[in-house]
């Protein structure tokens, strides 16, 4: 017998009482009964994204809403200060030039959080940056970025900071509102708990008074028709009923446990993660890690796609490895949305059996140890953490 | 107790085994497990599109299939015709719009087809036109246009034929190779008996051609993107995984019924309801009628919207209401995918029932006894049919 577990940072396992909700006969969305559902959901979001501005729902992948911050925001021939510390600090990098946005790049050692000063020089440097794209968790590093320090420097200039939120929301901290992030951009399939299909977008005043001038070309992603919508609890296109169906109940799993139990929890299960790792005589990847996933490098003399291969194939539990320049250079095991101490720990386990099988030299059980040694003890340690 | 029957143009019923298949656990999808369920929905396609075109499929509403065709074809400032014969013609209109394509608008009056030599004319008058946008079915007034004769004049020029065949497919005719289209953007949530959150869009060599020279902006729908993925059944952004679940599901319950017998079906339901509805004493508002959906004039002395509430809140049976101008002046019943025979007199016998509430003068079961002559003596009308 084998059982799957999915502990790449995305598609998260969905909790069984969200996919039987999704499953629900499809109703109509222009009827009542869709739209109390959707304003639930919607300020479960609010709730989850600590912001009282508006969120707007998509039915596309994360970088749909990636490209609508940029699209609603900026105008053509805008300047843009881009993080780029890895595949999504570029991702936006990418989409900003698709739209002819100059972009001014900051580049960060993958592995590397952006120091906030650097974000502060570039803006000096620069008059009339519009935007700053930051991540919150770069999921191709599992690094996580000081966002509220970011958030400090950009708030008292004109641009507006736009932040990937996608794999860390639900995981790493985020106080939208308190540190005053302009726009958030998350996605379905990571913390929240739910399939792929879905992606959020937050917008502050700030954000909204730039739509307002904004004229890159736009349809299905202008938000305009969305705010529009969504102050009668609609949306412009037909929205992904039963995706919403299960938002909504995932909202609730998250509201009963508590927003800071849940980043707790992340936190809990990261910290035992990378002391098991670190135990296993491995190294960290990231020097700011994140608490929606552990990068480890692959020591030498194992091969990292063979492990994440076998790990998936023979015994069903699925990490991943790494990409770009760093594919096969590290693997990394994700902590996000339903997941537990067992979990992880089983995931260690996997790890240990495969990197037994695979000839590296550790003692057995030192990792799934460490971990349960971190749990029992509920230590803290003095890497930079959240909560 | 109430049983609730969706007879709207979108969303349409799920199959039950189709629910089950969504609600399965979430596999990862840069998988051969994930590649082979995408490759097995996409032959699926092909065979339902009726072409070997690549077909390309979105985490979107079917909206976004249609900003594709618009973004990846065209270039700033290109000619297009566009024709407007109800919201969704409106829609390509606005999309090209938005994006700076010239239209060449060709009005139709709602509820009409539009007559494929004025799509010779207008291509004969404005040289260098690059698309022509058409709908196959007109969701918003039941329409059915002739995409073979619009394909027949559009396919010896440089112009690409892009159909709009979101509600129309699996319901009416769509020979996409044997008549020459180049583009056909479809969704889910019609005659693909799935929830609404993924959109589909074919392309030809004509079309793949003139993508290679767009110079419109994109990022989360550059098929260029999709084509690299495609050819390794992949995707450039996370897929919506449940739904391409359920998508290689309900391609095999098509495919083991027959895509031919499935438009035959569709044909048998709309008749049936034109017969029924004709019976009744109303008229039918379009002159060509879709088998996706059946549009018909409100009578006299009776709210017509309050018809649709009465239907949906009393009775749990949903049909659509008029869009636009024709706002409480039509309601549309949909034969759309997941339905059958009783479906359809169950929705007829709440439209006797509500109207004889409002007052309406007829003969209580003369609807529903058309509408079962119609099926028991497989009646073919003399109207304009598929198949």
């Amino acid at each position: 017998m084998q059982k799957n577990y999915i502990m790449a940072p995305g598609p998260t396992p969905v909790p069984e009482d969200v996919l039987l909700e999704i499953a629900k006969p499809i109703i109509h969305h222009r009827t009542n009964q869709y739209q109390e559902i959707f304003k639930k959901a919607n300020e479960g979001l609010k709730y989850i994204f600590k912001t009282s501005n508006d969120i707007f729902t998509f039915a596309s992948s994360g970088t749909g809403a990636m490209e609508a911050a940029t699209v609603n925001l900026l105008s053509k021939g805008d300047k843009a200060i881009v993080v780029r510390g890895g595949k999504f600090g570029e991702r936006f990098d990418e989409i900003c030039k698709a739209y002819g946005i100059e972009t001014i790049p900051i580049d960060v050692e993958w592995g590397k959080a952006v120091d906030p000063a650097d974000i502060k020089k570039r803006l000096n440097e620069n008059k009339g940056v519009k935007a700053v794209f930051a991540t919150l968790c770069e999921t191709s590093t599992g690094t996580k970025n000081d966002i509220e320090g970011i958030a400090g420097i950009v708030k008292s200039t004109n641009a507006a900071l736009v932040v990937d939120a996608v794999s860390g929301l639900g995981a790493d901290d985020l106080r939208t509102d308190e540190w005053g992030v302009d726009v958030v951009c998350s996605g379905s399939q990571k913390g929240m708990m739910l399939p792929p299909g879905l992606a959020f977008l937050s917008a502050s005043k700030k954000a909204f008074d730039m739509m307002s001038k904004s004229d890159l070309p736009k349809y299905y992603f202008d938000l305009k028709a969305y705010k529009k919508s969504l102050d009668k609890n609609d949306v412009p296109w037909t929205p992904a009923v039963g995706l919403v169906r299960g938002l909504c109940k995932s909202m609730d799993m998250i509201k009963a446990e508590g927003i800071d139990n849940v980043l707790a929890r992340h936190l809990r299960l990261a910290e035992a993660t990378r002391d098991a790792v670190e135990n296993l005589g491995l190294d960290l990847f990231s020097s700011s890690p994140s608490n929606a996933v552990t990068a480890v490098k692959v020591p030498d003399g194992v091969d990292g796609q063979a492990l994440v291969k076998t790990m998936r194939n023979k015994y069903g539990v699925t990490i991943a490895g790494g990409q770009g320049h760093v594919k096969g250079k590290i693997f990394r095991i994700a902590h996000l949305g339903y997941m537990i101490e067992f979990d992880t720990l089983s995931a260690i386990s996997a790890l240990e059996i495969v990197l037994k099988e695979m000839g590296y030299k550790f003692k057995v059980g030192s990792g799934v140890g460490a971990a349960l040694e971190s749990f029992t003890t509920q230590k803290k340690s003095s890497r930079p953490v959240n909560v």
